[in-house]
């Protein structure tokens, strides 16, 4: 059960895309096709993925002419088969030709973030351990593919520098160490906020703990100094972990027992995931 | 020599991104250093490849301090190795670590297209053909991934819809056939107008070639088609191959004789260049 | 048969020319009127002319009130004559006279540049000669304006700096010459890029074929000197010729057998149409 | 000393002006030239006019490099002689030549109006009558025409729909008078609020004196008849002239003694001036 | 009969207002709600009341979701006694709590600035004196606030900088004197702008009435010199009182004559009208 | 130690509301004064108050002209004395005067949120109690008045929809009953997410105690049942109170010992805190 984002947060990316790709002529070669033609279309999965980001087809669809006919068959969060038809279109010609490009491209991108994190949940599946992404997304598509990430079965980390404090390696140096640094936080934090902090070694995990913030970042720790990690914390803070997790590695780092695994590449490298549009 | 992009055409994306991150409330942790703290930064390349992208990096940090004083050591288009600093930077430290993930997002980004460009235009050297992009790219990032390919090697399909007719499959369907659709597109197209047409099969491309485009996408062929379609051409018009194109697969279709080949993947699936930001 | 332009492109420009009339305070003028009073009107032609952009009149009234109907009677490309009605709207008359001068306002000058493109198409009809556009448009209107002059008969030249190399004066200047500046567009462009070069004589003309451009610009030639220019080409690249036309000069220059000439006037000078919104 | 619009007005039209021609490639035919070749340009009138707008090509090239250097030799306002240099500028030459055009453009029109408007207020020079646009300004560009038109010695009329109330026939008719119009104008104005009633014979005029608006545009008035206009209000109100208004008519109409005459052509059919931009 | 606001200029106010609540990844509360769950609420006044700005409310719920009904039962400009029910809308859960409180937050504000203007133009009632605003309003929001007071029974001053001229202390101090500042404003004027002058004492104002401007703005005058101001002006301009203004003081003010009373507090500092919106 | 707002996220703020007063032909009083006057200014409090938001002042005045001199005497999160000088700023007479009122809006508003959270935040001084704010702001500018809160002393609530789950009691009403609510947050929430849960009685408060959310919000409570409460909770979660809060009952609210009081009216109804701008 994944809320939509609103179409509010969506249509700006949307009109954006088209914008770029309209130019300032136009689509000059729909422009071949008689004006009054209708197509019937089906966007197809060529390849097994999670769905996510259907709301950015119809929309690019319905701007180009808001007659134009959207249907989702599998809804955001859902598996597509190979060759799954996952939505069908109908309407004027030349508007599904227009917008098809940046519908496929928004839609692949989207599909291609969900699935790679399906993988990531799916290869710790039968642990406690969930799956979250971090803040290295697309310029301009943060919203979007964090969502994506919820639609693949991952949570969202924090969506900004303002919605928690994290205190990672260079704050640390900053101010002192990590006790201070967790001292000015706890001063400064109102009482909604969560504060993380990232610790490079199991002494400094002490440190932290101390202060009790709510999430404690392992990061680039080895499976061993995982496991002295969570026996060290024993259940009072949250534990992340992140740093060389990859589709491999990922299980084993779930079986130390951590809370959470932060994986950077669903966002800053997930392929896309290979959706057509056929005319039927 | 590669012409970079105006600042008034990346600000928009560098300032976008940044609003993104800061939210409401800006950066909550940059604020537990003092406030007149400062910061002594290098962009390493985690690993090899082609730097593109550093005017980002550079409206990032200025963007958050004009003071921040920025150089690049290795610019874009050239190589970096493992290692190697690409830029150096100083100032306010809250002001570089609050851009720090921006401006390494959009670096990332730019540096794997560029990188994953070169990889399929050193794939082909020695040939005569050349690797050009799609449409296929970021919503929001073309001008900038398209430019990354430059940098990476490759040459510039079109923009968007409107700076060429490409009639695809879909176009041609609804014309009623190659010839028709060309037909239509001469009349239509304006004198500095390039026109392109997608043929499927031997035929197709002879009905074509009667029309003097200025390019034949030959699109999925095999090999021998492949080979077939160039002596059928025999340099009246250039020929695009695309479809099934891969870093495997790439030297072959390249030495069939095409003028070009193009590649989805260089804007939809490369994976970022990981580029850190170090405190020195 | 000439492609619209899409609402997504238009609709900005007017909401801009709405808002620029509302300022703070909205039409405070048509607060005098019964809120609920209703109007029917018709866009009527003053004088004879060739109709272009009754989307933005369409559009400018139903963003005052989505229930105003408006329905075109000469679509854009073809002729009226003078009182004739070119479009009906009915419905709320403070919306219809609050969006009155945003909708003639656009429509004016939309219909003003395909009526002296018009004028430069008949001047030039029976030769082969077409007409084109310069980027000597408005701020703001290039998309429309260029629009308006396919719908005057005439073809669209380049949209931008981006979509052909257009080497002028100051580049081949700045280059050392044509052939050095064309070697370097060669070098630089891609398979789809097309390339036009700007030459002041015949000498720079043969320097220019040698490299077989898309189209060479022959600027401010006598007509003796266009006659030779076009015998000299022999049909080998299309060319466009610019400088001192007018009404008076174009089909003169025509007849010389040029391809193509350019007039900056078609959207830096037309006077508007003047049309003019009835009650009835 | 005309007040200069200040560059938060002017600015985002040269940036969406420069962007429009930038597209989604920058300029593909600068980058032929060296990167750091310089340039000295001078801004030429072709013809003699009044210049007007030049922050406008000074925001336009330093929008691509802060670091060109411009300098206005004539000001805003002043004549040009033709042939004369009203600028000059010096810097990077590709800078200055992606933004040649955009500066040309915007100065071209704004120069335009202004010298159109003094064309008028020449002739009616020695007589009291002053001269005024009205709103049927270029979509966008209504604050700058408005601005020229100041520069050419005219007056500006109200701005926009909210800064002043002007009864046209339209609402007269709806509000069933010109009587009840104003009585409703009356009622409904703020203290600052001016009023002004259109009137198409002397009945309307001696209704509309009883309430003592601040202006009464005499629109289509015979010669004859703006004298008995001008005789009947004996000074009571502003009187404002319009329609049928040219250059050969102006002076007459304002020997009647009307206070104003506005010109919609002003701003709706100016043409450019013609002004060069000169490598020096 | 009050002039409501065109939604262009309501939709991007209410639009930036949701996009600032709903941040990155939407309402995640709302999400708890099962996604069909509907909801009838009533908004409701807390306490008595002006009611204004009922469309912002409506655009909220509709941005959300277009198929939200909303019907307003009072209207803006009539009164709402405590406890009553201003308005009611049905539709999706979600989509409505969504948009909650955007809409009360425009709402009680707009409500607020109309109920305080409401209480001065009650405190003056009887007298000829009428309330307005001035510049001193919320930034973004001037337009809607200037209309709340419209809806409390005041008038509108001028929007902005360009719709007036009003010579303040500081213009007259660095013009030399109230007489050489008005003789530049009569020179600068066009035939429609409004000039109104600020004079601190009653040489001042003498000096002003020489010009005739069209309103004098008489700051911090006593009750008695308020009452010289008005004899001395004898109606042959409108005079304007401002400065010690509260709703003990107005009235005592009125009763001395003046024809206006400017009240920054209108804007500036009235407390939002509770509002509240009930399940029903 | 306040961290300052980052100027890109008050720019767009300040350039709008200049916009807004600047309209389409500038501030056309300042026209009055010679172009190239000097003015040197001072902003001082005309009553004592809290100081916040000196780049809004700042950021005003460059923007009408950067070599306008600002230096801020008394700076955010400090108190100014009445009649104190808080900064002052010298330069274009014309600059200073256009963008007075545009600082003086912002200025003024943002310390008088600061300056009504200082009174709450004194009047629980010696509790451990904190003042924190609500998402009743003012449209458009959230980001500024929370900062506001916090330069008074006060603490940051969540900024937006998306940065905690803060269920109230339609949404309890909607998944029935407090611990269902709640056990769907749980379920959706990331390891980050703050939970907030409003509470209207013990019963329902002893329900939430069960899912240890991190915050219960007990609304409207006596003071017998405030401390009830704690006594309940006994320091597990942290309690924020909220309702019939003002500064009259908000010190013995805070003596129940409940960790967070919440005040809407600290950014709904907070007068302005009077500054003046004075030539000296």
């Amino acid at each position: 059960m994944i809320q939509p984002l609103p179409d509010l947060l969506i249509q700006p990316v949307v009109d954006a895309a088209l914008a770029e790709d309209l130019g300032r002529g136009g689509d000059i070669t729909a422009a071949l096709i008689d004006a009054d033609a209708r197509l019937k279309v089906v966007f197809a999965a060529r390849r097994e993925g999670r769905v996510a980001g259907l709301d950015c087809a119809r929309l690019a669809l319905t701007r180009m002419d808001p007659a134009v006919q959207f249907e989702a068959l599998i809804h955001d969060g859902a598996d597509a088969a190979a060759g799954a038809v996952i939505a069908r279109a109908e309407g004027n010609a030349r508007a599904i030709l227009t917008a098809e490009r940046t519908a496929l491209n928004l839609l692949g991108r989207i599909c291609g973030v969900a699935t790679l994190t399906r993988a990531y949940v799916r290869a710790v599946e039968g642990t406690k351990t969930r799956i979250t992404d971090t803040r290295k997304t697309t310029p301009g598509l943060r919203a979007l593919e964090k969502y994506a990430v919820r639609c693949g079965g991952g949570i969202s980390h924090r969506f900004g520098l303002d919605d928690a404090i994290l205190i990672k390696d260079n704050h640390v140096a900053a101010c002192g160490g990590v006790g201070e640094a967790l001292r000015r936080a706890k001063a400064a934090a109102g009482h909604l906020t969560p504060i993380e902090v990232e610790v490079d070694n199991l002494a400094q995990l002490e440190e932290a703990l101390a202060f009790a913030p709510n999430v404690i970042l392992i990061d680039n720790f080895s499976l061993a100094d995982l496991r002295s990690a969570v026996a060290l914390t024993a259940g009072r803070v949250r534990l992340e972990a992140s740093g060389g997790v990859n589709l491999t590695t990922v299980r084993s780092i779930a079986e130390t027992g951590v809370d959470v695994i932060s994986v950077g590449a669903l966002t800053h490298s997930a392929p896309v995931l290979d959706i057509g549009l056929d005319a039927v």
